[in-house]
């Protein structure tokens, strides 16, 4: 019998890799997966980028590149980010295994078993996943329609003043698809400020925005760059370029970055160099921003189609959110109601989803769950959400 | 003040990134670093293979994989360790973002801060790091011409019984350039079966034999498949095809292989789809075969090119070994030598290498020097040893 440690001992079954699973199936209409559409990847872009470069370029992709990243990309993916006002030149960029691995370096950084962690509830299934395999004791927050709740926070600030950090995802939520209002945010830095919690700020999905008049709430807390907080800002080039690259950064103060830059030097020496390559052609092109602005249609485009396909099938009291970018609605089921039962009918008659207790700190609260459309035809969402519907009322009524 | 985690909190400087930095100095000729020459890489055939898939397969390399790896590089792989004689179906096979991060998830699965490891003294200083930044007390056992000292082993185990595991290097080791001897193996197994340590063993190197009577040296202990040992392997396509791909493996029991997926899972997710699909075509078209053997012939007119430099140049006190693989050269000088004093003036001259320290698991013992001939033409080999030698000289006498 393997001895394992404490915190790895823990770890049972694997939700990710259900919902991989079940995102996958061929013989369904999938809402499950959170990963873009493969006829939206700029396959042939990219691949003329990589061959017109000189063979010594191609030479360096093939190998070990500097821990915190290729100092090429360092410098064209501070461009791309000083254009959304981040403080780039105060703080210290590490190219990362996705952003991911940014969230899980952060996490090794600072949890022991048993530390206190704060979270939304509901949260991103991939750090929770991260701050379990260290052990974290997840104090969930709920969200409501402008943002994590501000009194709650306050409250679990009060009572939890040596939690490690706070982890959010203010623009366009995984799963709960909302956009963090100004008010929200400042609330949020006001709760933390000089109390020694640092703040994970999570930007996977902020280019994804469907309208231009956000642009304020989109800006990070990051760039408002307020006094008496760390804040660590990570994103990721999965849903600009593609998750295959496995590409993400982090942009974090110096003492944080160099505990961060120590563990990513013996969990993986370097990301692949070879994607980076791509990555910094695609920036140094310019073609990340038509491309971007692309995606942004498409899924704007599919979020309608889904939207109306749900006012017209849902009964009346099935409520979601109207995304304003990225990814997914989240629906709200009478309270109580157990989405697992909608899912298994679901299933049955051909169409799959998340069942929202995946993403509840606690894997309990199940009266929710989560539509993505990033990877829908109009059509499959035309044929899928009657489907849902249908399995709703037989749950439901 | 970040409060961070215990494990980490003592994570001081970077001896990784202070290597890196003095390896890829442009100025000195570099002894120092352990990646392959850029010359020798695939880039042609690579770039070949990738253009002329179709466009599903080009899609799916920039898409999130399984976490376990892509099922058509599992199957190719499968098949390229079985010639090894591995048992791949009675175990389960992870791919990795290099064998590094193989040896990282083992890390994280078994050490609790304070947990015993047994390592070789001296041991690749990229699991010296991996385990540190768990927390592990390093329990360094001497290797000699042989293999690791089967006597201390015996003692330490005995002295150890809780130890976690025990991690070895035994094909063309990193630092010390040995092969174990057959009989070393066996006394290896015999001192672990039963006794509930299991057994990492790094194979990083072993396609790059010169001599291709050490078959039966080269066969792995995880091919041996002895009874009463948990054997993890892990290799790489680091030196076989290029390290910036970041692909590696592990080959582990089901246990151990199911906390190493759900550690991984909340790592990275996933290695890079786009360098899966590479490594993939590089293994079905064959090519890889050839291309082995290339550079084993490459590698191998090298070493003979250092050996020849050593022999002219170095004072008769200082001992090394005849590498039969691999890409080092470990050098023994007068004991009590501290050999960063050489490296300091062999800087001035114009040559670098690692001081011994670097691999000892307390970081203390410095008689010792590691010469790498991986990335030198002959002309550099021939130009750069006589100055270390010079250094060597003025320090020793």
């Amino acid at each position: 019998m393997p001895r394992f440690s404490k915190a790895v001992s823990s770890l049972r079954s694997s939700e990710i890799r259900d919902l991989m699973t079940l995102a996958s199936r061929p013989d369904v209409i999938s809402f499950a997966g959170g990963m873009p559409g493969n006829d939206l990847f700029p396959v042939r872009d990219v691949e003329a980028l990589f061959a017109q470069l000189d063979i010594r370029k191609k030479q360096a992709a093939f190998q070990y590149g500097p821990t915190p990243g290729l100092p090429s990309l360092l410098e064209s993916l501070q461009g791309f980010l000083e254009k959304k006002g981040l403080p780039v030149h105060e703080n210290r960029l590490l190219i990362t295994t996705g952003s991911l691995q940014a969230i899980s370096l952060l996490a090794r950084a600072f949890i022991d078993p048993g530390d206190p962690v704060l979270v939304e509830n509901p949260c991103f299934i991939g750090a929770l996943s991260a701050f379990k395999s260290c052990g974290a004791d997840l104090r969930g927050i709920n969200v409501d329609s402008e943002g994590i709740a501000a009194d709650e926070l306050d409250d679990e600030v009060r009572r939890m003043p040596k939690a490690k950090f706070l982890y959010v995802t203010p623009y366009f939520h995984n799963p709960a698809g909302l956009l963090y209002s100004t008010e929200r945010k400042e609330r949020l830095i006001g709760s933390l400020r000089g109390r020694d919690i640092p703040l994970i700020e999570d930007d996977a999905y902020g280019d994804l925005y469907f309208h231009q008049e956000d642009a304020l709430r989109l800006k990070p807390m990051k760039a408002i760059n307020p006094e008496g907080i760390d804040i660590c800002y990570t994103g990721s080039f999965s849903k600009i370029l593609g998750p295959g690259l496995r590409l993400g950064w982090m942009l974090a103060p110096e003492e944080i970055y160099g505990k961060c830059e120590l563990i990513k030097q013996s969990a993986d020496a370097c990301s692949s160099s070879y994607t980076q390559v791509l990555a910094d052609e695609f920036i140094r092109s310019g073609l990340i921003y038509p491309y971007i602005e692309k995606v942004r249609q498409e899924y704007r485009s599919r979020a309608a189609g889904m939207l109306a396909a749900l006012k017209r099938h849902m009964p009346g009291y099935v409520k979601w959110n109207e995304p304003r970018g990225g990814f997914y609605f989240w629906l709200t089921l009478p309270e109580g109601t157990d989405s697992t039962e909608i899912l298994k009918l679901s299933i049955e008659s051909g169409a799959v989803f998340v069942a929202g207790k995946t993403f509840d700190p606690a894997g309990k609260k199940n009266d929710t769950m989560r539509l993505s459309y990033c990877n829908n035809s109009a059509a499959e969402i035309d044929e899928g959400i009657p489907v849902i519907a249908e399995a709703v009322r037989k749950v439901c009524g």
